[in-house]
């Protein structure tokens, strides 16, 4: 493929989010399973409820600009799922494994906080008003679910890992 | 390798911010000889010099635990970093690959905030103030570039890349 505009590399970019969504989705269900803390597993359970909203958003985004949602390989999305789920294998206790799953799902949600905020940009600068607001949309609730988890390891996953 | 305890996870996140820091330094180079922007090829540059301060404060860190500095295959910068290999591969407008690699250059930075601001909390919780301190200036440094890189973005590349 090659790519010339920057209309189509917004479009690259938005296939490249879709197929993370996708997989973090996927990622997701696994990774509650794993937590020991009832509150982490809370945690993603419910992003995972909002990472279904924010699919709907990107497919209403392709939609808009007259394109099929399709999703492209993202080596990035990959490479951060692998490392939870390497973790997911190599750690043995319980709390330590919390802590480390608590910050791999950091890491994704900073992948996709730096991501949105670079499609919010082009969108604006495009004149897709419509889907700068719709990836803005996901950008805040990633931020929001960032700081959640930051709340979560500090208040507790961190501390009880500790003790392990 | 079995992870037990929040020593050795620690460490382990270490390692994996010593490799990745290893593989930036690496593709640095190429990313400010691609640039057409001579204020990003700067911010590059610049980026490089910072990048062997931090591998520097990581050799510190390890010292200090009386550990041998060593890297961990890191899946996920190694995504990261195909990302921007790809884009100068695929994109064939210069002023194009300017945002591209902007913007591939702040997932990698957000990747190291996401992280080092992970190992900062272990390393205080952990009793390890040294290591936290060498750690927070990386993560700092890490912080400043992404928003001189956006701020470039938004005065400079992005603009000149629409015009395209």
């Amino acid at each position: 493929m090659t790519v010339k505009t920057m209309d189509e590399l917004f479009l690259d970019g938005l296939k490249d989010m879709y197929y993370a969504e996708k997989q973090i989705l996927k990622s997701l269900p696994k990774m509650a399973r794993k937590a020991s803390s009832k509150e982490l597993s809370a945690a993603f359970e419910d992003h995972q409820k909002e990472t279904e909203g924010q699919i709907e958003r990107l497919e209403q985004v392709f939609e808009g600009l007259g394109k099929a949602a399709r999703g492209k390989k993202c080596d990035a999305i990959e490479g951060l799922i692998d490392e939870a789920k390497e973790k997911m294998e190599d750690v043995e206790d319980k709390a330590v494994l919390d802590a480390g799953l608590l910050a791999d799902a950091q890491a994704v949600e900073h992948y996709e906080i730096a991501r949105y905020g670079t499609l919010v940009e082009w969108a604006k600068l495009l004149g897709h008003g419509d889907a700068a607001k719709l990836l803005k949309a996901n950008l805040d609730e990633e931020e929001a679910t960032d700081k959640k988890l930051n709340g979560l390891a500090r208040s507790q996953v961190n501390k009880t890992a500790m003790a392990a």
